[in-house]
C-alpha cells in the first residue's frame, strides 16, 4: 500500500531472513508487506525435536503478525505468491497483486532428491511443520505396527530407521531417532527387543558433518555410534524404494527412510530470470541484488553469495537473519549502498540428548559444555518468553525422564487423510 | 492373551473410562487387552482450549502405553474394532481377534446431528484431536480471509462466529472464541474493527447450563454478554448450510459454526445387540452390565444408567471414571458383585479467561474463585507431571498476555489436505 512518496517494500516469506528484513524496516520511512504461505515464523533449527515428538509445533513457531504488532508500517498477507514480474515490479497471488519499489525474495529452500522425486515419498524430507508432523506420525505408528507384526518378516523392516545425509540435520535426526527409538519408545512395547531396532546413518562422503572441523567429526561419530547409531561413510544411495534403500554393496529393508541430503531454493527464485547455481539458488553481487535489478534483493537460503569468499555462504539460520537485516538498512541508505559482509559467529550441532560440537573459528568443542552452549544460544534466539520457557520445561523433562511431550497418534483412518 | 487359568478382560477404549478400568486392574490377577483407535488418552474437558488455540495437543494427551507402563499384565492394542459377537464372546480388529471371558466397552460418543447428518461439514463438533484441529485452523483463517474480504459483502459472514448448544461445551466454546477474537486476534489484523466482530451462542432451552441451577445460567449469560457474546435461548436451529445458520425466525450469515448440542454414543454399542435409549446408549443394569450378558459391561458415555435416579447420569468424565473403577472391581471380586452407586462430586463450566460456575450439592458459586477451584481440579486431573506444568505455564502466559501458544495455520495448500 504504497502512500504519497513512501517506497514500498515486498518482502517474501516469514522465516529469518524475511522476518529480519521486516523487523530492520519497523517504523521507519517505508512501507513494507510481508507475504507468507502460512501464518508463523518457524524456528527451524529445532525442526527436528518435533519430527521426534520432544516438542509440539507451538512450542517452536510464533505468528508472524504477533511479532510484527507494533510495526504500524508492516503488512502482512497470508497468501501464495504465484508471480514475480521484475520488469514491470509487480508480485501476484491468486488474490491480488502488489506493486513494489525494493523486493527482498526471502522464500527459503525444500529438500532437493537430485532429480529423483520419485524417492519423496519413501523418504520424506523435514522443512516444515507439516514434514515435522508426517514424520512423527511415521515414527510413532511404526512401533505400534513392529508390535502387531512380531514374528513376521516385515518386523525387521519396520524397526529399521535410515537417515540419509550426515551434515547438522541428519546427525540431529539421527542422535533424536536413537533416543526416542532405545530409550522411549522401546520400554513402552515390552514384547519389542532391543537387538530387532536398527538407525543407519548414511553420508556419501568420506566424513559426517563435513563443514566442521575433522577432529568434530570423528567425536560426533563416536558420540552417534555410542547411542545405537551405525554411521556408514563414503556411501551413496542408488535408490530408494517401498521396501528400503539400495546402496551400492547393500540393500537396507526399511520402512522409515528420513532424507536430510540435499536442498534447492524455492522454485519462485526462476520468476526471477537470473542466473542461478545447480542448487537453483539466485547468484547474488556484493549487495544480494540480482543482475541488472539493484532493487531486487534474494537473502538466506535462496541466495548464492561468493563474493570474497572461496566457498558460497552456507545455507543456516546466521547468514539469512544478517542478509535480512543488512539488504533493509541498505534500502533505508538508498544511493549510498555497503556490500555485505558476513560475521561467522561459528557452526554447531547437537548429538542427542546431552552433546553437541562446536567450531568458533578456532575454538573447537564437543560434549556436554558444547551441549550447554548450543541449548542457551537456541532458548536465546527462539522467539517469544513464553515459547522459551516452555522449550527450556520440556528439555529439562525429557532429560530427567526420557518422556518426550508430543507423543500422539490421532486414529488409523484418520492418519490416511493426512498423506 | 489369556494364559492358564487367568481371565482374560478386553477393554474398548482409552478415555476416562477406559484408562480407569484397565488402572484398577493393574498387576492383579487377570490379563488385560486394552484396544484404542488412537495411542493417547485424551484429557476432554480441555479440549475446547485446543480448539481455540491455548494448549497444544500434547498438552492434553498421554501416550496410554506410558499411562500403563509399570501395569505388567495389560496389553495395549492401537487398532479399530470392527466387530463384537457377545455369543461366541469374541472382539475382532482388522488385524486380530481377541476371546474375552469379561468385555468392558468404553467407547465414548460423538456429536450428534438429530439425523441431520449434513450439517456435519458446515458446523463441525468437537470431540476428538482432529476436531479440534480442524475447528483451530477454521478459526484463524476466518481472520486471514477476513483481512482479505474487507469491502466485500463476504465480511461479516467472515467474522460471525455461531456456537450451537448452551451445555457447558458451548458455554466455554463461545467464551473462549470471544476472547480469543476480540482480545488476541483483532489487534494483529489493525485493519479489522471490533464491530464487524459477532459471536452468537444458540441454545434450544429457555436457559442456558439447564443441568446447573437457574442463578449460576443467569451469571453464566451475563458474564457471557459482557464478554461480547449474544446468548440466544428458547432458539432453535432449523437448519444449517454453508452461508449460516436458519433460525425459526431469522438467518444468520456465518461462515463459523461450531455444533455443541448433542451427543450419540459410539456406534460400537450397535454391535452388541442390547437395548438402546435415543441417543443410541446402552441401557445397563445396576453392574452396568447388559441384559443376559453379566460378562459384558457398558460403562462412560455409551452407558445409559439409571437405577433409582431420577434421570439418567450424565456423561461426564466422572461418571466415567467411577463406573471405570467400579466394574474393574466387580470383576476381581467375581460372584459377589456390588450395585454401582455414583457419588456427585458437583459440576463446573468455565467461562472466558477467568471466571467459572461452580455447583457441588447445595454449595453454588461462580467467579474467580469458582475458576480457581476450576482450574485447580483441572490441573490435578490432568495426569503426568510434565502435562500439569505446561498448563499452568500456557494459562498464566495467557492471562497475563492474551497471547494463546497455539496460533500456528500451515499453508493454503496444505490445509486442503486436511478436511
Amino acid at each position: 500500500m504504497p502512500t504519497g512518496q513512501r517506497k514500498h517494500v515486498v518482502i517474501i516469506g516469514g522465516g529469518f531472513g524475511g522476518l529480519n528484513a521486516a523487523k530492520a524496516l519497523t517504523n521507519t520511512s517505508v512501507d513494507v508487506t510481508l507475504i507468507d504461505r502460512t501464518n508463523h515464523h518457524l524456528f527451524q533449527p529445532l525442526l527436528y525435536q518435533v519430527a521426534t515428538a520432544a516438542l509440539s509445533p507451538g512450542d517452536i513457531a510464533q505468528p508472524i503478525r504477533a511479532v510484527l504488532k507494533r510495526a504500524r508500517n508492516v503488512r502482512v498477507v497470508m497468501d501464495e505468491v504465484v508471480g514475480i514480474d521484475v520488469d514491470r515490479r509487480i508480485v501476484s497471488t491468486p488474490n491480488a497483486s502488489f506493486a513494489y519499489d525494493h523486493l527482498i525474495l526471502a522464500a527459503g529452500s525444500r529438500h532437493s532428491y537430485f532429480g529423483r522425486d520419485n524417492w519423496e515419498v519413501h523418504a520424506p524430507g523435514l522443512k516444515d511443520l507439516n514434514d515435522a508432523l508426517h514424520i512423527r506420525r511415521q515414527l510413532l505408528l511404526t512401533f505400534e505396527k513392529a508390535e502387531a507384526a512380531i514374528g513376521t518378516p516385515e518386523l525387521h523392516q519396520l524397526l529399521t530407521f535410515v537417515v540419509v545425509g550426515g551434515g547438522p540435520t541428519g546427525v540431529e535426526l539421527a542422535g533424536a531417532i536413537a533416543e526416542i527409538a532405545l530409550r522411549t519408545m522401546l520400554p513402552d512395547f515390552p514384547r519389542l527387543h532391543r537387538k530387532q531396532i536398527r538407525i543407519v546413518l548414511i553420508e556419501g562422503q568420506d566424513r559426517i558433518l563435513s563443514s566442521f572441523d575433522p577432529k568434530l567429526s570423528r567425536k560426533a561419530t563416536r558420540a552417534l555410534t555410542r547411542m545405537g547409531v551405525e554411521v556408514l561413510t563414503s556411501t551413496r544411495v542408488e535408490n530408494i524404494s517401498e521396501d528400503g534403500v539400495q546402496l551400492s554393496n547393500l540393500f537396507l529393508h526399511s520402512s522409515n527412510v528420513i532424507w536430510a541430503a540435499g536442498n534447492s531454493a524455492s522454485p519462485l527464485v526462476k520468476m526471477l530470470n537470473t542466473p542461478m547455481d545447480k542448487g537453483g539458488r539466485a547468484i547474488v553481487d556484493e549487495f544480494c541484488a540480482i543482475p541488472d535489478h539493484p532493487e531486487v534483493t534474494v537473502i538466506g537460503d535462496a541466495a548464492h553469495f561468493s563474493h570474497g569468499l572461496t566457498s558460497p555462504l552456507q545455507a543456516v539460520a546466521q547468514t539469512a537473519m544478517q542478509m535480512g537485516k543488512f539488504v533493509s538498512k541498505n534500502i533505508l541508505r538508498g544511493d549510498v549502498a555497503k556490500p555485505f559482509r558476513f560475521s561467522d559467529y561459528g557452526s554447531m550441532a547437537t548429538i542427542g540428548r546431552i552433546r553437541a560440537i562446536t567450531e568458533i573459528h578456532w575454538l573447537k568443542y564437543s560434549g556436554v559444555i558444547a551441549w550447554i552452549s548450543w541449548a542457551g544460544l537456541h532458548i536465546v534466539m527462539l522467539m517469544g518468553f513464553r515459547n522459551r520457557l516452555k522449550v527450556l520445561i520440556e528439555w529439562i523433562w525429557y532429560y530427567i525422564s526420557f518422556q518426550p511431550g508430543a507423543r500422539l497418534l490421532m486414529s488409523r483412518d484418520q492418519e490416511k487423510q493426512h498423506p
